[in-house]
């Protein structure tokens, strides 16, 4: 047994997804079995200090390998998926269990990687798995990406539901949510409730993807010149409404940016994006037709440096160079922190005279996924929990979110806003905070992965604020004697052959000090030379430009 | 005469403020006279990289020294005066005109430099100032911080009229905008209007001061703990809002945070904060009134880490502590930028049980500062301008102002959308692009200013992202033998001591680099090792963990 969970409770706790937006990873633990919901990544807030991304640290499940049944899947996004191969990396996973489209990014993110593969089990919206204790059962929602599930864990004490991400589309384009699969949940009594709180801090109703399918057309109708769009690759339903939309203007697509070029491979192998046979066409081609008979759909909706779009911007892309009369329409909302990136991608391509759109009230060429305010209500009257837990969101989402269940009848003791590791327990007596297990974060950067700390990272943060000193000595071991002047190397810092007095400077302050201590010691203690010198140059350094780079000491004994 | 102009030519042209926010300077250059509008700093998007801050590149205005007539200040913000102190370091700047409050904020800022201080002429709003061929008068507006002004050059082709930074309040808290001086500014013939762009994407009207006067008030009027509340400190009239709003609630007003305080001083002197004797209280003060008698009012909107409310919400404020039944309210927007660090403190916040309000279109706790589109309508309709130059925004925003412009009649030849350095020059014969004079900007970090240039900062970005590896090598100058093993040392790289195996990779391949080299080199060129050695450990380190560090070779000769 676990030292959290007395015998016969039914756990329920989050590696990832609580207070933050990504690298969702939540466990349902009973009888030895944990069933793992989800294993998302993170991308860090600044992308800058060289950090690709963040996954969860999964020192608990490695610690509890034999008790893990499987992983199971919500849809395909990559804060839900995309730690699935740094995960198997440390821990051995038997099964994963997804559906659709999640099947294949699964896939094609295992097809990089030289391991043992897990046994991908697809499942179906009316598939159950049964397990000591525990049946498992899905119910389709609608989300920005197909093939989304809530998932309901069967247990003893009634039925715990992981909403998954989801919105309540009520003209999806997509199949509909199985709204009957969620009130025979609650009429079998729902024991807790976990959901989706990333818009919960948005008031009414999140627009339907349909209503994304009129404005755009409405759009397409009025551009003259070529149109060139930008979206989510994984929103597969957008990807081919702008399909359905450039085929009935008679205009060809010619994609860009590989993501968006995987999707629609997927999408095909799917079954969901669907096309004429003569629709798409390739870079070369794009001469041959007359410019209000070609979409350009591509990568870069969040200004991403190096996507398609940002290079059509600047003038960079290999194929597509700006024209006059072209229309460029951002069918995306930027993710927080990519703001500055999106709007140098619209400065630059007002500056090359094309036409911009982007997402707002008058134009409602973007919808979000997630379920706003109004939706979040429904969500409690169907399925009528008797406890809940707000997941998917930042501390202030999670706590709106508790306030929306209580107003819809939810007794205030029984909300749980609570932490990565916090377990809550679940018996024939209620529900109880049942102590934690160990949470974290790992970063990724490069190929090289887990090695890196914080220490690295706070050693990047200095770096990048003030750069670095590096002082070289060599010293004579027999005479302990300093044998030439410091050698003083520095980057990122000043403009040395501009600043020859404080080289100088430096240089003399690392001698004397070094010089002293020398004096002072028995033998040679390299270390203590080291940090004399380290602490006396930082002073003079911080004093002449009020600036504190990181300073590097290396002694070499001759 | 300049290169630029012809004779009798009016130049104008910006040195900072064009296809950005922030580091505005403008300038009227006529018979060999150049008057100077503004002078501001710019906050760089990611506070990253250790830039503290970016001025313009005053190299155009310290080789025409001595045509410069005086820096004419609009407004107090940073954005037009920060620059100042950098530019009397390079330009010797004879008067500085100015207004109220942009006196003392200016004051303030000199008092900090050891310099031959400038002459402050404080302007009036009926002033006028008689250069040759020029006549400079003030038309006073409404906008964000009390004294701000437009400034109308007459020259002989017509009026010259610079917006500053402005919005229509029609219900003002303090003087109303002089509608009269600009309809006859337009009677007498405006020739170009220079006219802020920052609202140029936002519909309609901005809404009143007064309105955030009243929202406040409803809210204050819940509140039954202390209210704490955050507000941009240069705005005179909400920081007076606040404290009159208190007083009538019979709350005392604690005040916290550096830049507060010395708001509440200057405009204390200047007449423009008024409280009872007994409003203000210290630190020590707060606990002998119960909390509904208290408001703190603090820095640290923008969620800035040092701030006030930063401290408080992170619970390291020397004096202030959360306490349940507490009310934060941010009378703010974030800047785009910093959205990340203000949703942090309200997370924290939510987590200590605070309840917090910010600014929507639900509660109005916030205004900005800056016209909308209506009020631009408004601005054109008044001035009649025959040329315009949108100034004060991103590319995007110039553009949409220019076509508002000629919405309301401009000729659409007659709209110049131009960057900073480009000149356009007016005379009897209309108006020409005349060239371009210098531009740029100015990086400032610490105290040692200018010596940051753009090879710096790519380091500190490649130092950021990966880290610095260095390489020290000892040779035998007479042997032409490598001494000792490479002695390897990195930072923001990867934890060595874990990595043994790649420290070792690195100091054999520096080794075997180095040696070749030396065996093939007649002497000994270290230049040519060190770059060897650079070559060869980057692809190694590239190979074996997809990283790319900055790489330092340094060769001691013995």
């Amino acid at each position: 047994m676990s030292n959290y969970l007395k015998d016969n409770e039914v756990g329920i706790y989050a590696l990832g997804g609580l207070g933050e937006i990504g690298k969702n990873m939540y466990c349902i633990e009973y009888l030895d079995q944990i069933f793992i919901v989800d294993c998302g990544l993170l991308f860090p807030d600044e992308r800058l200090l060289g950090i690709d991304a963040i996954v969860p640290d999964f020192t608990h499940l490695k610690e509890n390998e034999n008790k893990i049944v499987g992983l199971f899947i919500t849809h395909g996004h990559e804060d839900h998926i995309g730690g699935i191969p740094y995960l198997l990396q440390q821990v051995n996973i038997k099964k994963i269990y997804a559906s659709g489209v999640a099947v294949e990014l699964i896939q094609d993110k295992l097809s990089e990687i030289a391991l043992d593969k897990p046994n991908i089990i697809e499942y179906k919206s009316n598939h159950k798995f049964k397990f000591n204790g525990i049946t498992v059962s899905f119910v389709r929602m609608t989300h920005s990406i197909p093939d989304a599930f809530a998932i309901c864990f069967t247990t003893p004490y009634g039925n715990i539901i992981h909403s998954g991400d989801f919105k309540f589309d009520f003209t999806p384009l997509g199949p509909a949510t199985e709204y009957d699969k969620l009130t025979k949940i609650a009429d079998n009594g729902t024991l807790c409730l976990l959901a989706d709180s990333t818009n919960a801090l948005v008031d009414g109703f999140t627009i339907s993807e349909k209503k994304v399918y009129s404005s755009l057309r409405d759009i397409f109708d009025h551009i003259e010149g070529r149109a060139l769009i930008a979206t989510f690759a994984s929103n597969l339903y957008r990807v081919q409404q702008i399909i359905d939309i450039s085929i009935s203007f008679k205009r060809h697509v010619a994609v860009f940016g590989r993501s968006m070029e995987k999707t629609i491979e997927i999408g095909q192998n799917a079954g969901l994006i669907k096309a004429k046979k003569d629709t798409f066409i390739t870079a070369d081609q794009i001469p041959m037709y007359p410019p209000e008979q070609i979409t350009i759909l591509c990568t870069g909706s969040q200004g991403e440096p190096l996507a398609a779009l940002s290079r059509i911007a600047n003038g960079t892309h290999k194929y597509i160079k700006t024209q006059p009369g072209d229309t460029v329409i951002f069918s995306s909302s930027p993710i927080p922190g990519n703001n500055a990136g999106v709007n140098k991608t619209i400065n630059m391509l007002f500056r090359k005279g094309v036409n911009v759109i982007t997402n707002s009230p008058l134009t409602d060429v973007h919808t979000s996924g997630h379920a706003a305010s109004g939706e979040l209500r429904l969500m409690q009257s169907l399925v009528k929990p008797e406890y809940f837990i707000p997941i998917h969101g930042e501390y202030r989402m999670l706590v709106a979110h508790m306030g929306i269940a209580i107003e819809c009848g939810l007794r205030p003791d029984n909300a749980f806003v609570i932490d990565n590791g916090t377990v809550v327990a679940f018996s024939e007596d209620g529900a109880r905070i049942a102590g934690n297990v160990h949470s974290g974060l790992t970063y990724i950067d490069g190929s090289f992965v887990g090695d890196l700390n914080s220490a690295i990272i706070k050693e990047r943060r200095i770096l990048s604020e003030d750069g670095m000193v590096s002082i070289v000595l060599t010293i004579n071991e027999r005479t302990k004697e300093i044998m030439m002047e410091p050698t003083i190397i520095s980057r990122g810092f000043v403009y040395m052959k501009s600043s020859e007095d404080l080289t100088k400077q430096i240089a003399n302050s690392a001698y004397y000090t070094a010089q002293a201590e020398l004096d002072k010691q028995n033998g040679i203690n390299q270390l203590q030379i080291k940090n004399a010198i380290i602490t006396n140059v930082a002073k003079l350094i911080e004093d002449k430009t009020s600036r504190k780079p990181l300073i590097i000491a290396i002694t070499m004994l001759v």
